[in-house]
């Protein structure tokens, strides 16, 4: 018989240990970030009506889904992000769950685009929103889960630039131009890729204005400074627009009930030219970058909708949410070494050195389990060299070595790998608390 | 604009999270369970060419297969179980990773079949294999993850059936009747549905045997008693076959090393009847039954296998894994009430009372997280009888209750949900100790 050829597809990924350990780490640190805060998981269907994920999609999206006829002649697609199964789920379910509704996502997607370096077919989303309530304490809520998520996982230098699209949409509104916002927008959008006079240009010409109007949209996308200062800029540069008055006061609200959640005032900055591409959003925005590596963009983004599921309900449901990049974060992490590379998530080994002594070895790593150690044993009796090797080359922390005299004299010897330090450790498997001691020392 | 309807399609369901939230806290006890022994996770793609997919199912398997072609052309399925994929993973990776090498991997499989009650076309496989050594060893340590498994879920009464193929293929050989050992165990699977004596007819005619024959298989099938009785009952059972002795004493090895390895006796039950269906197996096999619930059938299954990935590589790699049945077991929890039924992962609720106070709420919240309490804060100052209610129906623990007068007076009133119980405790922002050490009596 021929061989089938082992292969993965084009735009898909397998994941080794040495990488699938920190993406579980990873996963595991925003759920308890998410229930911390009480964010409730859930899940649904990766394939689902057809009809139902390309409601709201824009042509682009509709391209890119996975879809097919199942054996039932339905037409089906496979989920291309988590917010079209959350707005689906809410219009099904809102009546049990009640509101507000605060839930977690954690699960992969898929869009047929085209594979890039570091873009996939196939790629997991990690979301949180709080549907169902208006309040601003459900937006500052949001800005301090960003922070406690970067910083669970272990980043200290980092900035959760926030913004209100109310804040722009008074300043068009002021100037007359309240339905150029999209055009508008989009120039805007490549204010930092262009360059000052280009955006001008283009936004005249996209959006139809005279120049003047265009100055007065980069005048506000240029404030800066420290919050204080952005904040007593903005009255003035937005005309005194009562729009952008409502939003300016809502931003300064999220602003200090975040530093109030304790979220350090040195990583909020006000920017109010993030613009986020989906037109769905339509209070706060989100956008969180790495101070260390900011080229990779943002790895945290969101914002308030007015919304969610108006496709799907006339029930009115507006919330606030926010997507965590895994995968972009892994790919910094591996960047700025912050990866550990061990391909076992067990700091002990245990060499099988004698076949006599088979169960004893057995027993000592269920004991040591047992003390929270977490301990694999090597499953052939084989030359030791080779068991170290082996133990080496997988990033184990300590050995456990034992032949025939030391089990008969109730000792092992512990050698911890990285300095080839050994001794000697009094055992029986009456009395492991020494050797738990031990390991204990080494592995913690 | 017209609505669309909100829903699932047949045989896909939403996990609302009072189902979510056991259902994660399983996944995490599973994964701590397979880490304490050396298990690495791994993932693999969703989406598998189809060659690849089909390779080596059956023909029933290859018509559950959704499958279609992609954008480009390519034929695709979804996984349908996670041993193909592994198979496929180990024949392309084998040479980076070594051997032995020591997997899980716990991820949602797909399959077009009649959707039944109780069974899903979506459901999540929860695998772990040791690949690359024929040692007993790594036998033994599948019983003894069973079991450390069975028990870190919370249960406590449930029987691990141990069986190994070579024991009935070792009395087909010494009945002349090597080559019919699938038509026998195919008979043989219903001995518990139809009984001896249409089992012992069906045989006769499915195999062509005679009933001396199918008598000397049924004698072997029920072989009972306790390990000890059952072991001195074998070798004359299987008429002194050379090859059913060593079946035999591996059997005997792998029961007084799970033994040693703490798996209690009681636990454990020698049981030459069960064969499971799969071909593929052909060392020892596993079934797992809860004591209390056994009519829902196996909920850990699996067994040594020869060779898994001969259809991709040229490479012998024997192996032994076992398959937990997650939803399975999910379901036995939801009928022995084992589940909790909070919809919320939260104890503490934070009532919002009064919006002049509001930053406070979300620091007293801050503190208590930071102390390792979770914490909801309610978003809207509603009336406090609607956001008690809320926090009833989630199944919150304890509230935490306070107006203007206690803030002003540096105290907080901590509600126990379940009794009414009230209390006042002092709290400062500086100060939060008393309260984290009521909280803490009330929620542990």
């Amino acid at each position: 018989m021929s061989l089938i050829k082992p292969r993965t597809l084009s735009g898909f990924r397998d994941y080794l240990p040495s990488v699938m350990i920190p993406r579980e780490a990873l996963m595991q640190t925003a759920r308890e970030v998410f229930r911390s805060y009480g964010f409730a998981p859930i899940d649904t269907p990766t394939l689902e009506y057809l009809e139902v994920l390309s409601g709201k999609g824009s042509d682009e999206t509709d391209r890119q889904i996975y879809r097919f006829q199942d054996n039932g002649g339905r037409e089906v697609g496979m989920r291309f992000d988590l917010t079209v199964p959350l707005a689906r789920f809410a219009a099904q379910h809102i009546g049990v769950l009640g509101t507000p509704f605060k839930r977690y996502h954690i699960a992969p997607v898929w869009r047929g685009e085209r594979p890039q370096k570091g873009r996939y077919r196939e790629f997991v989303q990690c979301d949180f929103d709080t549907i169902g309530t208006e309040s601003v304490l459900a937006d500052i809520e949001a800005v301090a889960v960003i922070n406690g998520l970067l910083q669970a996982i272990g980043f200290d230098r980092f900035t959760i630039s926030i913004n209100n699209r109310a804040v722009l949409t008074g300043l068009l509104e002021h100037l007359g131009l309240a339905d150029k916002s999209v055009p508008v927008l989009r120039s805007l959008d490549k204010l930092a890729k262009i360059g000052r006079e280009k955006t001008a240009t283009e936004m005249c010409e996209a959006a139809e204005i005279d120049p003047s109007q265009a100055e007065a949209v980069l005048k506000l996308a240029e404030c800066d400074g420290d919050a204080e200062s952005i904040f007593s800029q903005l009255p003035e540069v937005t005309g005194g627009n009562e729009l952008a008055a409502s939003g300016i006061d809502r931003l300064q609200q999220i602003y200090q009930g975040a530093v109030a959640s304790g979220v350090p005032a040195n990583r909020l900055k006000v920017d109010v030219s993030i613009a986020r591409g989906l037109d769905y959003y339509t209070g706060v925005i989100f956008e969180t970058t790495l101070d260390d590596l900011p080229t990779i963009g943002s790895v945290c983004s969101g914002g308030r909708y007015d919304n969610l599921a108006g496709i799907y309900t006339k029930q009115h449901l507006p919330g606030i949410g926010a997507s965590l990049g895994l995968d972009r974060l892994l790919a910094a992490m591996e960047q700025l070494n912050l990866l550990p590379t061990a391909s076992t998530p067990a700091p002990v080994f245990v060499a099988y050195f004698d076949k006599d002594f088979r169960d004893d070895y057995l027993r000592l790593a269920a004991n040591l389990r047992t003390a929270g150690i977490k301990t694999e044993v090597y499953p052939d009796a084989k030359k030791l060299g080779a068991q170290l090797k082996y133990a080496d080359s997988h990033g184990f922390t300590a050995a456990i070595i034992a032949g025939g005299n030391e089990w008969n004299e109730s000792r092992v010897q512990v050698k911890t790998l990285a300095t080839q330090d050994k001794q000697d450790i009094a055992y029986s498997h009456e009395s492991p608390d020494d050797l738990v001691a031990a390991l204990n020392a080494i592995v913690n």
